[in-house]
């Protein structure tokens, strides 16, 4: 079997790192040979672009400049780790990929990036490569956020640029990954995340069993 | 009359910073309000993209990767800085545009990017706009090479993956100017760099004289 590439989505609080945590250790008692990576940052080099992505005020770049700085990670990510992975037989499981970036851009901001443009970038730095299989965890905004706070508040870093915008760009957020969802209905699969952490993660242990050997 | 957006281009040793010099000291007199800037790294937060771009070796990203970050930084420098400028009546002399991206990705790398890809990402960051002049000094690179090397054994920081690259390479990027100049014969201006300061500077002064009101 080849090995697949794994990506989840969702918005703030949906519980992608708590779940991809629990994957790895899933997959570890498993015998599974596996990596856990993110994005922006999954790399060293993507992990200088990640801090000029996140870290300051909302308006020191504008969404174009945004869109190369994230596809460049991404080919960072992809050309460096993802892929040579993959190669050498190792299972990719990434917290975010490219359905971040139309979901926010073409979708939260309200189109303020063209779906033709985000495209376009996707085929120059990703080729026709995709995840094998996108985990999209749904949450209403006003419990994700409220998770997301919690959370925060003892974090080192507050990733403020992310945090701090409005519940509605929350829930046009969410209805871009459904949309996302349901265009690509093979690849991507919605799972309710206001659940507690041991039944999310048992829905996702039985869409991979599903979906590959292991 | 509209301030004019002039870019100098040119290999290494070529002579632009010096000449930018010149020319801002010309204009100073008079009285024209200008300013003068570069690529990449025109500003401070392209200046964090220049370091990634410049420092360490020359395999740390691929030529897509690359191009992408050059383009993240030809984005914010003409949104924060070239755009307000000469929306502000100030003409703006860059040290290189995107030409260079053309001369080095697709003439002096031998096509690692199609012209194809290169437009798409210009039209993606920076829409329909184009310089106003565009001096190329041309130089043949055995003696800009010298030139180039004197000048950085003085320099605290030493720009490695431009300067070690060999000869056949400069070749090519001299060619790729010239072939970009032919294609543009109303833009650009080719200018003989192999002569003394002053005398390169008089005949930029005398192209200026006869394109703009000064």
């Amino acid at each position: 079997m080849k090995a697949p590439f794994i990506t989840f989505e969702g918005g703030e609080g949906s519980g992608k790192s708590t779940q991809i945590k629990l994957l790895g250790e899933y997959l570890k008692v498993k015998g599974v040979d596996f990596i856990t990576t993110k994005e922006p940052g999954g790399t060293p080099l993507g992990g200088e672009l990640r801090r000029l992505l996140v870290e300051g005020s909302a308006d020191k770049m504008d969404a174009i400049a945004e869109a190369l700085l994230f596809f460049a990670d991404r080919r960072i990510h992809m050309s460096q780790k993802v892929w040579p992975a993959l190669k050498n037989g190792q299972w990719v499981i990434s917290d975010r990929f490219a359905d971040s970036t139309t979901a926010y851009q073409y979708y939260a901001y309200n189109k303020r990036l063209s779906k033709e443009d985000i495209d376009m970038l996707y085929r120059f730095a990703v080729g026709d490569f995709k995840p094998d299989l996108t985990f999209i965890l749904d949450i209403d905004p006003k419990v994700g956020l409220k998770r997301s706070f919690e959370k925060s508040e003892s974090m080192e870093v507050k990733e403020t640029r992310n945090e701090n915008r409005v519940l509605t760009f929350h829930e046009n957020l969410r209805q871009g990954y459904l949309e996302i969802a349901k265009s690509e209905p093979q690849r991507c699969v919605v799972l309710n995340a206001d659940t507690d952490i041991k039944t999310l993660h048992a829905e996702i242990v039985r869409v991979l069993e599903e979906r590959f050997e292991i």
